[in-house]
């Protein structure tokens, strides 16, 4: 085990890394108006370990410290002895963790229950992509996923039925609400965000009247420009470019 | 009487937690946009006693202080001599009463003219149940409740002939908007915020098209589970929960 | 002359404590989203004097500091060589000043272009009466007045012609937006907030589907008791009460 | 070069202040909601030099310095070794550069996803002037601009080739979103601030039925008084006054 200067194991130092974001970043989804109460969870995946970081189940978003969170192996157990292990995960940790078993890409996973991305979803209806913001960041509509209900795997397969090989980062589970995942946990909150954001916006548009299509040539220069030209840095570009 | 170590008896003791709780969870309901003005109530009953606490009528959600807030008997008149008493209680007082009397599971009620609660109820029309956050919460559809002017025992009556067996704990009175009930002043606060989040959700759906409905076993598993299995722990389990 | 303990005239004094609600005020109009940029604007007379005080023309609401604002009388002008009179007063001075010379028992009165009531005031149509809150606060429908630009007398006049001998005490000028007036500059921002809050949910509650109107005698009983029975106190009863 | 009291030529200081303004003004951009994430940008021209500020790409709001801002060429390329130069700037750079290229009064540029600015630009349709306060500051309806995707100049082209000659300050360009032009990035962004807001309004207006056109004669008078008569000083006065 390689031990560095702050005295922690290198797999110390991720996992505590995680932490702090994962905690963090429950903030973003208070600060867009995504949740309300306790509801919503953000996850991250400890990078090199077969772990991930989620929200512990009813805690107000008031308390949220990095020491709260829950480490939990791949089959969304809490790892016993570890800080927040004696609270229960987030009701939602099955899904995640079956995301994070079956899409090895996928680094960080977020559920909400935002309004308007829940009330395509209770319509289950896709969001179609008309404008160029939507092109960027999904590259085409934002797909219905199958109704399921908390209790089994149905959820997390029917988030990974619906998103694999999509070039979406978001699903909206029928009747249910919107899942993203990324490439981090920063990544997928991003995805939440831009998610209820177009969700939002072409709504309003379509109760004013006929959406324009967007060309498909258009949505897939706009969709490769974003995710292969722009941004500041290689490493987690899409989070951080606008 | 049981004097405790603060000197204050157990009684006393009760009343003042319940004065600090109602005093703050004003506090939730300007923080969710649920109220302007001075308008909307939280009141909580106190503990073994025939009492509750309640917030004053007209004072700004600037100067909530729990020694502003009022302790009254369950006929809804202020006991004299205790603190905030010089004061008239909220104009709904009379309606929470009722409620305390006859509902004797109730440990808190919250009243709103929140925005889409009061739009459903100017039509007249419940909310129906067709996202699963609300089978989890309210079990069913939100209910309307009778049209009643304040002056007699119609509001509180109608209250309680409308949710007495109900799984819903909101009513959308005709013409006025929602009242919430729950096990505390917090459960009957988160109530109301979830009220108000699923009726501009839906309303927001609705608006879009057709809804499509969720299965009433599934709405009976969700509410059986969310009620019973998860949280942190066994008291005012509800109103923790995620 | 009076002179008082703070070595200033009761004039001085009552000026000075007018200054300070009217800049205080102007929160309100951003608390409650009622203003973007440095649209709005609240005045309140002085009273026993023939004068007023109104917002600068174009300042920040983050520059809005009493001796900012300007004494004016009651045609309008700045009162030369007091605090603000360099700047001009808003632009719809001559509209406020209107108001105070016709109508003697108003004490403020605001100007917004809230988005609800401005929506309304586009169509020309008038906010039926359809919840309690609104008959309440305002006794009936929120009524429309003539098309008027400034320039000359006629947005006063509208005004005035509209709502003298009218419940109300809000007015939606056609294609312009609301003004309301009310005993005190204070009553008349609370006037304010509501006829925003109503425009918004009669508006919303009418997306959806037919209203019910409510019984004139049920509107004339619960707008005579919040006028006469309720509240803390008898000096401006109704900007206090809840 | 003429030195100043501060050790900075003109030009620097000049330099300096634009980049001041232009991180100050991406805070108003959020305090109005019009960006979500790192979306939108604010660029202002450096008064008598053929240079303008604008904001890095994908920089978190939370992080806008005036140190972090760019300077660019009227072609969008980032001056080295001056302070930002060592990240992108913008995206949308070349849109903004190619309009202080062909609009020499134009001081400030504004791009944003703002909700009901994009929700219009979706139908490519038009924002009719049927409010006072649009007549006041647009002087008529807010223009479609063409469908163009980033990559070449076919944005920035659309732009100037709609506003030229128009007297609104917006322009929604088709199926993507609003840009906005002024004297300063200060005007520009009320102009940003102003459209999402009118946005809004008439489209919440036209959703409960038809709108009462304004006369011509009406948006004339409007527009002239409130580019030339009011306002408190004859400098950037349009971005002052109410």
């Amino acid at each position: 085990m390689n031990v560095n200067i702050s005295g922690m194991s290198d797999l110390e130092e991720a996992i505590q890394k995680v932490r702090e974001d994962v905690a963090a970043l429950h903030g973003e989804l208070v600060r867009y108006g995504l949740v309300v109460w306790t509801g919503g969870n953000v996850s991250g995946r400890v990078p090199g370990a077969d772990l991930f970081v989620i929200k512990p189940s009813g805690v107000s978003y008031d308390d949220l410290a990095p020491e709260n969170m829950i480490l939990c192996d791949l089959d969304g157990n809490a790892i016993e002895g570890t800080p927040g292990s004696e609270r229960s995960p987030s009701s939602d940790t099955a899904a995640h963790a079956y995301v994070y078993r079956h899409m090895p890409e996928v680094g960080g996973v977020v559920h909400t229950h935002s309004t308007y991305g829940v009330a395509w979803a209770a319509r289950g209806e896709e969001i179609p992509c008309v404008i160029t913001a939507m092109a960027d960041e999904f590259g085409g509509p934002i797909p219905v996923g199958p109704f399921a209900i908390i209790g089994d795997d149905s959820i997390g397969r029917g988030i990974v039925e619906t998103l694999r090989g999509h070039r979406s980062r978001g699903v909206l589970m029928q009747n249910h609400g919107p899942f993203t995942i990324g490439s981090s946990a920063k990544d997928a909150v991003k995805a939440a965000v831009m998610l209820e954001d177009v969700a939002r916006t072409v709504h309003i548009a379509k109760q004013g009247g006929d959406l324009i299509p967007l060309p498909q040539e258009a949505i897939d220069a706009l969709y490769d420009r974003y995710q292969n030209v722009y941004g500041q840095s290689s490493d987690d570009r899409r989070a951080e470019q606008s």
